[in-house]
Order: C-alpha cells, then sequence, then structure tokens
C-alpha cells in the first residue's frame, strides 16, 4: 500500500542483487521506516524471532527466502539434505503459532528435491520465494474483494454514515506482503469511496494495533481512532462498532482461530451484542492437519521484557523504557484461541465461508481427505 | 497493608497540624513511595482530577477533607453556603463515574449545616471526613473477612493448591484507605497461610495494576504474575483462573456494575468460562437512585496522551514517552459497565449478596425506599 503517495511492500529482492532480501524492520515504525538487508538464513531467522517482521502470510514468505539465502551460502561442509532439514527446523522454531512458516518451508524443500544441481536448486528455491510472495499477494487482493461485499452491504444498511470496524493487533499489509488480511476489506472499502472507520486496538504487549495499523492506515489516509484493548466491548454494547474483522495466525479445519493475545475476549464481546465477527485468511494460515484449536494450536510465549519494557519517543529519540516494577514476575502469552462458535465467517481467497469443517472443504475441495 | 514492613494508609492527617492533609502520591508508584501534602481544595482538586490519588473509596474520603480544607480557608468574600456549595460541585466534577464522591460531599454538606459557628462548622467537617476514613476502613475490612470465606471454599476443594485469582485495576489499598475492596480477601487469605496466586491485569492505559497492585502484592509478599489485558480469556480457557474480583466505582440497585474500562471483556470470559465472578464494594459505591448501569451511569473521557505517553523508568530516572506515532487520533474511555448477569455476587460489608435488587435490599433495606 502507499506510504506518502509511494508504494510499499513489506518485502522484496534487492534490485541490484540476486542475494539480498530486503524487508521493512518493523520494529521502529512508526517512528521511523527502516529497511534492512537480510544477506543470510540467520538474519532472516532473528528478522523473524525478533520480529523486524511478523504477521502469518510475511514470515512464511521470508522463511521461503530463508532457504533460498542458505542454499546461496552453501559451502559443502555437511550433506545438502541434512543441512537443508536443519536450515527448516531452525526457521521454523522462530515462532510456534503461524502454520504458513511450516507451509512455506515445506513447500521450498519439496521444490529443491526436484532438482540435481546446486544451481538449479537455488534457482528453483528464489523462484518459489519468489512465487510464494506472488501467490499471498494476490490472495490478500482476493480477500480484499469478498470482504469489500460485506462491508458495502453494512454501508448501505446504514446510508452511508461510517462504517465502524473494530479491528486487533495488525493484520495489514505489514503482515502481509500487501493489502493485509482484515485490512484489505477496508482498503478496498476506502478506495471505492464508501466512507469506513477503524477502531484500533492498541494490542499490548507489543501495540502492533496502534503502532503499525494505525501507522498504515494513517499513510493510506483511511480515518481511524486507537484505543486500549480494553475498550471494545463497551464501543460494542453501545453501537458504536459495526462490525470486527481480525486476521488469524493458524486456523483448524473445524474453525477454530489463533490470532493475537485478545482476539477471544472480542470475540466473545461481539456475539453477546449481535456484531458480525469475521476473520480474514489466506488458506496458507489453515492447519489441515488439525481439529481442535484450544488443544492443538502451540501457543507462543514470549520474554517477558514486552510486557515490563516499552518502545517510545523521549526528545525525538527513540527509547525502551521500564513500566513495571523492577523484577516484578510478569507472563506473556503470545496468542489466544478464539473457537469457531463465535466467528461469523472467514473470508478467504476463493470467498467467504462459516467457520465450519463442511463450509470450508466446500472452498478447499482439494484438502479434504476423507 | 505493609510496605516494607512498615503499616501505611493512603490518606491521613499530618500529625503536628490539622490543616495538612497527606496522601501516597500515587504517580510515582512502583518507582517511587512519594507523600503528598494537600492545603487547599484546590490541592484536593488536582490530586483527585490529575489522580495523584485514585479508587472510589479512596476519592470519596479524600472530597470530604476537601470540603474541610475549603472552611479552614474561609475568607467571608462570599456567603459561606454558596461557597460551600461551589466547592462540593467543583470536587464532585473532578471525577464523574465514582458515586462516592457525591456521597462523601453531600453528608459533608449536611453535617455542616447543623452547627452555626464557622469554628463549629469546621471542626464537624473534619469529625466527618475523619469518620469517613474509619467507616471506609472498617467496610474494607468487612469486605476481606466476607470474600476470605469465598477464597477458602476453592482452596478446600483444589486441596490447597495455589487459589489462582484474576484482578482488573487496582481496588487494592491504594485505591482505599487500607486493606482494598477486590484485593482484601486476598490479604486475609494469605495471611491465614491460603496459597494464593494473583493474575494482575496491567490495567491499559493507566496501568494501574502493573503499576499499583503488583506494587501493593510485591511489599506485601502475595505471589502474583503480571499479565497483559488481552490475555486473561486465554487463562481462562486453559483452567487457570479460579475466580475473579475487581472493585466498583459504581453499582446500580439491579447490580451493574461500573468499574475500570476492561472489566466487561473478563466478565464475558468468566461467564463462558465457568468462573466466579466476584465484584468487591462498600455500600458507598453502591447508586441508589439508578438501576440501569448503561444508560444511567456517566462514563468518563479522559485525556488522549493517558494512552499515547506512558511513564517508566529510563537511566534511574522516571520519563514519559510517546508511544504512537505523533498526533494519531486516540480514544479514552475511563470505565465500562458490566450488566448484573455477568456478575456472581457482590461482596459487601454486610455480606455476600447477588447481584440483583432484591438481594441488594436484603442487605440494606435501610436504602428500600419502596
Amino acid at each position: 500500500m502507499n506510504v506518502d503517495g509511494k508504494h510499499y511492500e513489506t518485502i522484496w529482492l534487492k534490485n541490484d542483487n540476486n542475494t539480498i532480501i530486503q524487508v521493512i524492520d518493523q520494529r521502529f515504525l512508526p517512528f521511523e521506516l527502516k529497511v534492512e538487508n537480510l544477506t543470510s538464513i540467520d538474519d532472516v531467522y532473528t528478522a523473524i524471532k525478533d520480529m523486524h517482521i511478523r504477521g502469518a502470510p510475511l514470515i512464511g514468505a521470508a522463511a521461503a527466502f530463508g532457504i533460498y539465502l542458505a542454499l546461496v551460502k552453501f559451502n559443502n561442509k555437511s550433506p545438502l539434505d541434512e543441512y537443508l532439514i536443519s536450515s527448516a527446523d531452525m526457521l521454523n522454531s522462530a515462532r510456534p503459532t503461524a502454520i504458513n512458516l511450516k507451509y512455506a518451508l515445506d513447500k521450498q524443500l519439496e521444490t529443491i528435491e526436484k532438482f540435481d544441481s546446486l544451481d538449479e536448486k537455488k534457482a528453483a528455491a528464489l523462484d518459489t520465494a519468489l512465487s510464494i510472495l506472488e501467490i499471498e499477494k494476490e490472495n490478500c487482493r482476493k480477500i480484499g474483494e469478498y470482504g469489500l461485499t460485506i462491508i458495502e452491504d453494512i454501508s448501505l444498511q446504514k446510508g452511508n454514515a461510517p462504517v465502524n470496524i473494530l479491528t486487533h493487533c495488525n493484520a495489514g499489509w505489514l503482515a502481509c506482503i500487501d493489502y493485509g488480511t482484515a485490512t484489505s476489506p477496508v482498503y478496498m472499502a476506502h478506495d471505492k469511496g464508501i466512507n469506513v472507520h477503524v477502531w484500533v486496538d492498541e494490542t499490548r504487549p507489543r501495540n502492533q494495533g496502534a503502532k503499525l495499523t494505525a501507522w498504515e492506515l494513517e499513510k493510506h489516509g483511511v480515518p481511524f481512532t486507537i484505543i486500549t484493548d480494553n475498550a471494545g466491548g463497551h464501543l460494542m454494547q453501545h453501537g458504536l462498532v459495526d462490525i470486527v474483522i481480525v486476521g488469524s495466525d493458524r486456523t483448524t479445519i473445524n474453525g477454530d482461530v489463533a490470532n493475537k493475545i485478545g482476539t477471544y475476549l472480542k470475540a466473545l464481546a461481539a456475539k453477546e451484542n449481535n456484531i458480525p465477527f469475521y476473520v480474514a485468511l489466506p488458506s496458507s494460515s489453515i492447519d489441515w492437519n488439525i481439529r481442535d484449536g484450544l488443544t492443538e494450536i502451540p501457543i507462543e510465549e514470549r520474554n517477558s521484557n514486552e510486557i515490563s519494557y516499552i518502545k517510545g519517543i523521549l526528545n525525538g529519540k527513540i527509547e525502551n523504557i521500564m513500566i513495571t516494577g523492577e523484577n516484578f514476575p510478569v507472563s506473556n502469552f503470545g496468542f489466544d484461541v478464539t473457537p469457531a462458535k463465535f466467528v461469523t465467517g472467514l473470508i478467504t481467497e476463493r470467498g467467504i465461508c462459516k467457520a465450519k469443517r463442511k463450509s470450508i472443504f466446500e472452498l478447499f475441495p482439494e484438502k479434504n481427505k476423507k
């Protein structure tokens, strides 16, 4: 999407060099737009683990480039097969909840296996990474088109009064390649002249909402208001939210949705107040092997410093300050699972379906193993 | 309660001077324990409005001292009656949601009216303020005794495994005079040797949980863990919360509860996961004139800077840093209303009752006007 009128994506191959991947380093937003060069699998691992880049579709794509960079740097010290498997294991371990990571790595390994020479493998790995990029981008665009129809309907019902959309975390273009998942329908509606306004949950502890989603919307010119994660229920009780749209890090075939911690609380409030609660996700975020989100999706626990410290601007400089008492015990779960019964629908690249096994497989029949 | 072994309360008359009120200035906790002198009604107004002190019972007591200080400074420039009414109006306007403020002010004005001379009025106002202090303290102690029985029961059921109590915001002794409301049963259980552990919601935007409740518990030696406001639902889904206890800024006669923004979301999650959700409150937080919390309780909107900026420690100094993009629009609702149907029970100074009109009036029959 646009940043001050210039089109950006989150990850790309450097213009003049096939062995340098460039990404927006999201740790400095909204204060500074920094581009980082990734030239090795270690760079990619660190960028994913320490969240220079985040978001299920984006870390999947980045991991595919990570395998490509591993091949570029391959030095024949160990057998290639072992090297590739341990490379994929390393990248997969960087973040446990999003399934996109595993899918992208599996796809890379399958592709590479088909070729004999190292040069062919390298070329194939680069092609695969670039094609994942294109597919994810196109999937987000399609999610936008399908999701747009829902927003249009609400806008019609409201006589073009602003459609108030609540979102949690950043399921925007920064989490993907372009467009975003949850934000894609919002951008399309806005670009089409529909009156939209986004309630942006700040999304503690890392404040991806206040820092990333707000920045995205501001740069693209979409009206928004930042709220604390505590406020959504109150807004819903008072008719100030027309629809909730969030992303997903992993969705089961029964429609249970793992997403940023706190999503579940918003789903409960939406249900109680009869507000549609949609999850926008490419099929690369569906885990076709599991049914029960609560017992089967691993929930990442992250460093307590993410809660005890926060980054901000003081006297024009980016600083990290301690906001709890020294050594106060802190627990930092990264995700929660919203059971399917609270999800009005899934917005995918193939259309909108219910958060139900039957409905999901109607859109993706080739995934149905039974 | 205790701070490093020394007993503290939140507000007291300075030892050697009847015209100086001292309070713990909560803005600097947990980083620094500062005591502030309040010597005029303006000091009290600022302390309440800018949250040097906060919490429904505490601001009620402080407001009573505010009227006393107004009398001390009375200079005969305007008629005393008008002066007192405008003084009370000013204090009452400092925070709109807690009803304790209004009750304490009404009580002061009624008392003062009964006496003729300015000296008698002053003495009576001081007595009233001091008696409000004692009553609130005693009420919190009784809330602790009644609430303790609930924690004891859970502890017995769990075979003395830790009772996990989730609380939101600070309804601790810092919000009252001593003991606290929601925390009073916790302190009593802990002091009695019952194994308790508190999940402390950090409570954005002002982080009264992470900054005040955590500090209180740490200083008194009660085990606790700070979590983001987003995490409670996940913990409840996984059986990690045995009971939720929160305070209240205003409760209606039908049992609807206004409390810190985000309380409602925790109540929804508790209901969904069959976890008891109790509200601990002295009767001074019940508004005997209203029934419907959602339409009748005014919800304070506070300055957006409370969300855009956060206070913390950098290089040993307390600093205030900007954590959103410059001029990003922000909305800051201070409270929400939890409808009575989500409340398992109210823990009051007269015992535990259902969040229902009939049950509330059984404990407080003298308040039933019909």
